[in-house]
């Protein structure tokens, strides 16, 4: 037996008891005759004591373990003289009668502690000792406590979990597919998938109703900062529902994850279209936790012969509260230089300054009296102290720009406030995007995607112009500006389904070699239906308000998609090339 | 809204309500007034009451909906006339007001009934069909079921569920992984794992303790009627366990689940070393619901001038009860070719019955007098109507042998009954596995598979032909001749880990570059521990008493590896290739 009980579960009420531990050093220290050691397991810390006075060999062979040996020991629980509050079993220690080292240790490369000193790429490396940090284990474990409070809310809810396969077809589509050659069919390639979309669609022409499952999905792209090659889905879909049913579920789902896990209520989720979201926050995920709302003021500015306004096709600003009297000229400077940066892409960045002692300061005072100004900033709702920022030029790129700077405000100023949580439903998106490059549609969700009842007439029948207006049956879960997930009604029937791969350009032979199967189910009685997933890695992330994915998973890639752990991708064998038949063609130099 | 009740709700008490419900037509039935259709969904059926005299035009829209058609109905619930007791709703009926058709379906290929006329492949084609079928779908149902109890089980019992990467490294060793080439890293590849190992193990190196995870595992080999390239199992770790921690955990998940989903309560399972195992029953995973034991001959039969059992290293026999006046000589000389087909190889079969009339019949009575018959019998405890059948010659052969003749006469007799289970705990599995053609070892288990205590010093110096005796720390889990799942204490010390490798014919740079990671993980503080991997599609058809786990599977692939519904694998696109780096080598014609 290598324990009787783990290393945060003793308390004063075990006091004279025998017992037996195991664990991990995690730091000794001498006291002239005493000798204290911390033991750490994934329960907590219990103190070891040794007494040169009781056994000195003990004692000695106490100072001889090093940090993150794995030890057991038994002996007395016993009171501690001066206790830690800041620790559950800090009340006692264990006066150590037998000691046995399981395993030694070499110095870990970097400290076993909540801060730790080593650096991103020695961590990963070594992400095994990296798992045993506090904040790593927690996050791992937060994980798989939310895991389990997701799959009872929807077994609650008559959920039944299927699992869809891994190795499935590839799609020309699927240019981010990443592909799995078959050894038993020659020159033919599996694909792993991107998400279960088509064989949840399927199970609901199958009729389980209710499908859910947490599930590993792919994507071989060039990684932006937070992205990885795998990522965890809560993936679901439901026959016979209307959107107003997969909210009310999903929201449900959401509350209850909440309630559960980090004990906060929330209240219903407001609903805001696509549209709406653009206009106010030009985004389709504003962070709802501060205001700074867009301001459309090409009614004030117009018509004042300042030519950057008046050639412009929207004028928006916002309000910063409070800044004013802070911002210097050359802070502002500075925010406008930010605002230029190619990422941002504003030409230049104008504001009016109301300050406290209820003088005018702007960029503009050249072209507006201080009347004027006043006039505007009242429009706004600005007070003293506060600062108006005005971007001007193309309607879309605008309000990115400005959504930008908003979000940038907001971080400044400490808007994001942690435990802050405001989820919001975007719903009524576009159904098609028109790429002027590629000359053709994009799927703004996907493929399957439903257009909007009353919007099916017109998408069967109408012109090239009616397709740009045509609204999707699709919706977004936004939490502080993170999208948490989406989904959407979708198309159930045949001919709305081949209309729309038709406008995505698909040939007809494309159509029926890609999604034959699927075209197929819906002539047998397939139900309306619809779904969602929910990025279950990112849901992690942001009920902790933390904004990286990788701190939630045990064992992530770097962004460029290598474990530096194992060391993958690798070379394989020739042997193994020949037996599936690959050539491989070396990069030129 | 598409329904206020599934088809599986209604009673007598809602009698006089207004429903809605939706769902397929399961069968329409015209009684001249009359038309009756059922509706069915996941839940049930419900009986559809339609009145000529009451509304024709409804009538006569019901009469025309096809099998399978979707369909929406509101209307009252009645009171039925005559009664159906086999239906949970079989007391009342809708009286329909309205009739909506939501999607026409064509004639399904096969019936949508508990008994079909469709064939395997064609099921497979229509999958989503085929699920419809009450079989199939409650067997996905019972899966669900089954993962959820799982993680019920072990939460409980303090398991953390992680996620163990999909995209991992190759290894030579691997002949059977799947390889994914990546695009970002140029000719290199993942392999998809063909089990978390490495992964769990570097999780108890990480202090996790108690691992678990439903995960699905890969293997690309050559497909024998009941394996599928991918597959689901129940994968733990624990750490400072010893075999009786992990046995007791995972013997309580068992009862548990057998418990909670088959109200079944099962007794301790018996253990039983690999050794004992092959000497009673002949093979590694026993049917317990049966015995027809070994009974080894070899004092009782050798030195009669029989030169067949002279010249045979053991003579072993069984005794099955009551057939001796059943079978026939014809079924006895059928039997004995059964056992001489090469699927077995037995040169021949002997046998002894004891007819109810106390006449004795024998192969061998030629050299064996009655009286030595009879004394054969009784040591044997044969009583009047049994047969004692005799195999010789090799022992391992022999065993395997007489060990399948065993299981077809207790599947003749009807001895593993269904709903009768026997678990039983198979310990001590030998080490390595000498191979005479390649002249090497092969792991019994797999490479990071610990000797027993006792054995380590003996492995770490002893000889060539010490190694062929070592025993593993190992276990499985049998029911009914099933295995469910198996494991082991792993090697948790370096240089222990680099002889097992060394045994298995790694060289030291192999070793590093495959295994590196872990033995460097064993450098810093790897505590003792063990784990288990039950196979989750095994267990759900064991539980069933069924044979085929592709029954258990959503989506299965047949015995080529193919998906027949999505034509999954097929080729990809040259710009596909392309991107890949990959060529390509066209199989000779």
């Amino acid at each position: 037996m290598y324990r009787s009980h783990n290393c945060g579960a003793l308390r004063i009420d075990h006091v004279g008891q025998e017992v037996t531990l195991s664990g991990w050093v995690q730091i000794g220290r001498d006291l002239g005759g005493m000798t204290f050691v911390d033991l750490r397991d994934r329960y907590g810390i219990t103190q070891l004591a040794f007494n040169m006075d009781d056994n000195a060999d003990l004692c000695e062979q106490a100072r001889k373990l090093g940090r993150e040996f794995v030890i057991k020991v038994t002996g007395i629980v016993n009171e501690r003289q001066s206790k830690n509050a800041n620790r559950p079993t800090g009340d006692i220690e264990i006066k150590v009668s037998h000691l046995e080292v399981l395993n030694a240790s070499k110095t870990p490369p970097f400290t076993i502690e909540n801060e730790t000193d080593g650096g991103d790429d020695i961590r990963m490396k070594y992400r095994y000792l990296d798992i045993r940090r506090n904040p790593v284990k927690e996050n791992l474990i937060f994980r798989s406590n939310l895991a389990i409070e997701t799959r009872k809310y929807l077994a609650g809810e008559g959920f039944i979990e299927v699992e869809t396969p891994n190795l499935i077809k590839s799609t020309p589509e699927g240019a981010r597919d990443f592909v799995v050659p078959s050894r038993m069919n020659a020159n033919q390639f599996y694909a792993l998938p991107q998400s279960p979309q088509t064989f949840k669609q399927l199970l609901m022409v199958a009729g389980m109703d209710k499908y859910f499952q947490i599930v590993k999905c792919f994507r071989d792209e060039d990684l932006r900062a937070d992205r990885q090659p795998e990522f965890t889905q809560i993936d679901c879909e439901m026959a016979f529902v209307t959107r107003e049913d997969v909210l009310n579920t999903f929201e449900g789902l959401t509350k209850h994850l909440f309630s559960t896990v980090k004990n906060i209520t929330l209240d219903d989720f407001p609903k805001m279209s696509y549209d709406e979201a653009m206009r106010r926050f030009g985004s389709d995920k504003p962070d709802l936790r501060f205001d700074m709302e867009f301001i459309y003021l090409n009614e004030q500015l117009k018509g004042k012969d300042f030519v950057v306004f008046d050639g412009a096709e929207n004028i928006i600003g916002i309000v910063v509260k409070g800044i004013a009297d802070e911002y210097s000229n050359k802070d502002l400077k500075k925010l406008t230089e930010w605002v230029q940066r190619p990422q941002i892409g504003a030409k230049g960045l104008v504001y009016v300054k109301h300050h406290a002692d209820d003088t005018i300061k702007s960029t503009i005072g050249k072209f507006f009296s201080e009347e004027e100004l006043r006039s505007v900033l009242s429009h706004c709702g600005a007070e003293k102290g506060d600062t108006l920022f005005v971007l001007c030029g193309e309607t879309e790129k605008t309000r990115k720009q400005l959504n930008e700077l908003r979000l940038e405000m907001g971080r400044r100023l400490g808007l994001m406030k942690e435990g802050d949580f405001k989820p919001l439903w975007v719903i009524d998106f576009p159904l098609l995007e028109w790429d002027e490059e590629s000359e053709r549609f994009h799927a703004m969700h996907h493929p399957f995607t439903s257009p909007k009842a009353e919007d099916e007439e017109r998408m069967l029948n109408g012109d090239h112009e009616t397709m740009k207006s045509l609204r999707a049956d699709a919706y977004d879960l936004v939490i502080n500006g993170s999208e948490i997930g989406g989904g959407s009604i979708r198309i159930h029937d045949r001919e709305l389904q081949s209309k729309n791969l038709d406008l995505l350009g698909f040939s007809k032979e494309e159509a029926e070699a890609q999604f034959g199967f699927l075209l197929g189910a819906f002539e047998y009685g397939a139900p309306p239906h619809g779904g969602i997933a929910f990025g279950f890695d990112r849901l992690c992330a942001v009920l902790n308000g933390q904004s990286s994915i990788r701190d939630f998973i045990a064992f992530p890639k770097n962004n460029q998609g290598r474990d530096i752990m194992i060391d993958a991708p690798s070379p394989i064998d020739d042997e193994q090339l020949t037996e599936l038949r690959l050539d491989l063609v070396k990069q030129e130099e």
